[in-house]
């Protein structure tokens, strides 16, 4: 019986989330099943609004699709939308835009907010006895979604940290006088991406000789007397934080440090700023702080071959698991034991992971709080493995841009 | 007659400087008259300390020479060392180091202070009546020196804060929201690199819609009527910003965004942060800013393959001036007139460049001081063209790290 498809994003950008996309689009071409491959602009907000547009014109080409893999942040648009518990008049809605469009399969790729929305349509689906099949195809540079290996997203956001630190470490090392670099990396609570910093040392650097996560309390003290010693014996010390470190209190570093800006305002510190002014402070060395930002989940210029090849490839399965009949799922990696690297792309029940966070296992950070462990470094390293295609013209990324008219019925 | 070589690095690191220094060596190791091929740690500090090592050894093959050129900041190391002006004992110790290491022709890769420092070391041997060839090899992000078309690191630091602000931009337009982002770039008098981000527009976005430079006075008014004329139009603006912009009375944006820090002490705003509070202030927009910080000099993983080659090629250039007898000369990039973009390398007289900063000029800023001119664009494009040679093992960057066993005479 042939069907519509439609697919959203949601969230926060990544690097993957578009080949995740790409491969949605291209799993649907192959399905003889499947008709219209409808896109919903800004997600489930742009649905309500009926911002839906077609992807089978918008995709002509394999140059096409292999640009849009390559691009960064969401081609659709996000939103940070977040479905209200049901009953509430937006499921009724919701099921009769997806009755007009013909929509027999729907495809969500976002985070833990995205995957409560498909678990929430999914439920009333089934509720309503509609065959819709509801599929989350999981991204996120955090990495802290459950029941996967990993997350479409991470390894390339892992690579731009690591690289970058490397790099860094290069241009801070070329003076002959210690000092202190602190980098912030995003991660609230779960330090997967700080973590990944660790694969500098792949590249021939000691640094970060000292990594944070918020997965243990922050030692003020313990972190200064380490600065000190290394003040003795080396030029360059590098220490990557996550930006969600806490006190032994609780209390965020961020908020510790937060100050009223040349306006009156009070605002928030950065993380690493506030442990370069304490470094400063207590020690007095050269040291600054930088912090990555948002060119750490965007930098498609530096994104991981391994994680753009996976994330086509879970947006390829999902549409072959829902043509399956799969509903209520979310895609998932999951890591074939053996020396080397393989994946197998799998689903399960999304009830297992929705609204939960993976954070790192206590195991896998060192005794006293201050790196990871080297099982930790086995499970990074293939995530970063090669080089992403990448396109250019005249010097400049050659992003894919979507043509964004909206379907007429 | 045969004669050994030296060569040093000194100044702020950049992405080129290694490339320069790998075509030095091949250049070197082309001229039957060179026998061995000097390099100084950590520039004159280091040559006074007489920390010298063999490059000859250190140059294996030619994947060693490639990784070289391929790596960011100083192989060699880098100092801030100003030599004193002459007479100063400095320099009679710098001539007897030369003359027991042989060494007949020397070049420094630098930017201002190191071509300062060829000039007075020039002056003081000819004085002397000594045949020691000096010759200076330009490099620098922030493209101010002037005689040259443009410096070797430039083209790469260009690059990279272009690339990343198109990729900032995808990431910031996934909301269907107005919001702001303030890029502050490096740049103390001299606006090229911040003027550089107007290539992120040929990749298909309208960012940075304003670009504020030192060589003008920043009016704050006039900037936030135009925030304002975006947010009721647009939905992302980017704002690039050189650190250095001033106020019409000349005060740094930075000395007025000066707060004191968690731990008391006055600390000095990043320009980008101040525009940002500045912003939220007035206007209430979501705004955030991004310091692209020392990643713009360090990120070998975006150089140009244009600055790249065009590095080695004035390295190699300038041990070929040297042997056909120049000294007391800066070498430089002259643009050939004509459609297709093609440099000539050459020397000036020192005395022509040294101790001079070239800034962006008038024209090339557009009249109400918020962008650059087409004759700015047609001016960068070339120098970003192409992605440079780039080596990882295990995913990530695989740098060159030089033995640096000091020479024992």
């Amino acid at each position: 019986m042939m069907t519509n498809i439609l697919v959203g994003q949601s969230g926060g950008p990544t690097v993957a989330i578009n080949a995740s996309l790409a491969g949605v689009i291209r799993g649907a071409m192959k399905q003889e099943q499947v008709g219209e491959i409808y896109g919903m602009l800004n997600g489930i907000e742009g649905l309500l609004q009926r911002r839906i547009i077609n992807l089978r014109k918008s995709i002509q080409c394999a140059e096409d699709s292999a640009r849009l893999a390559a691009t960064p942040a969401m081609a659709l648009g996000s939103c940070r939308f977040k479905l209200p518990e049901a009953p509430h008049p937006a499921y009724g809605e919701i099921l009769q835009i997806f009755k007009e469009y013909g929509i027999g399969m729907f495809f969500y790729i976002g985070g833990n907010d995205s995957m409560d929305t498909v678990k929430q349509l999914s439920a009333y689906f089934a509720q309503q006895g509609e065959d819709i099949r509801c599929v989350g195809v999981p991204k996120t540079v955090d990495n802290d979604l459950p029941c996967t290996d990993h997350t479409p997203g991470f390894g390339s956001a892992a690579k731009y940290v690591a690289t970058s630190i490397a790099e860094v470490a290069r241009d801070s090392a070329v003076y002959h006088k210690f000092n202190v670099i602190v980098v912030e990396i995003m991660g609230r609570n779960a330090g997967w991406l700080a973590a990944a910093s660790a694969l500098a040392r792949d590249s021939g650097t000691a640094a970060p000789q000292l990594i944070y996560l918020p997965e243990r309390a922050f030692d003020p003290e313990a972190m200064l007397a380490k600065v000190r010693e290394y003040a003795k014996t080396d030029e360059l010390l590098v220490i990557a934080v996550s930006e969600g470190i806490r006190f032994a209190n609780g209390e965020y570093l961020s908020a510790a440090g937060a100050t009223k800006d040349a306006f009156g305002h009070v605002t928030l510190a950065g993380t690493g700023k506030y442990l370069e002014e304490m470094i400063r402070d207590k020690i007095g060395c050269k040291v600054r702080s930088l912090e990555l930002s948002v060119l750490q989940r965007a930098a498609a210029h530096c994104a991981s071959a391994t994680d753009i090849a996976e994330a086509l490839e879970i947006g390829e399965a999902a549409v072959r698991f829902a043509a399956e009949g799969k509903t209520d799922v979310m895609m998932i990696f999951r890591r074939v034991p053996g020396d080397v690297y393989l994946v197998d792309v799998e689903c399960v029940p999304i009830g297992a992971c929705a609204n939960l966070e993976r954070t790192v296992p206590a195991d896998w950070i060192t005794a006293d709080g201050s790196d990871v462990s080297e099982e930790m470094m086995h499970y990074l390293r293939p995530l970063v493995v090669g080089r992403a295609p990448y396109f250019e013209e005249k010097g400049m990324p050659a992003f894919f841009a979507l043509d964004k008219r909206v379907v007429e019925l």
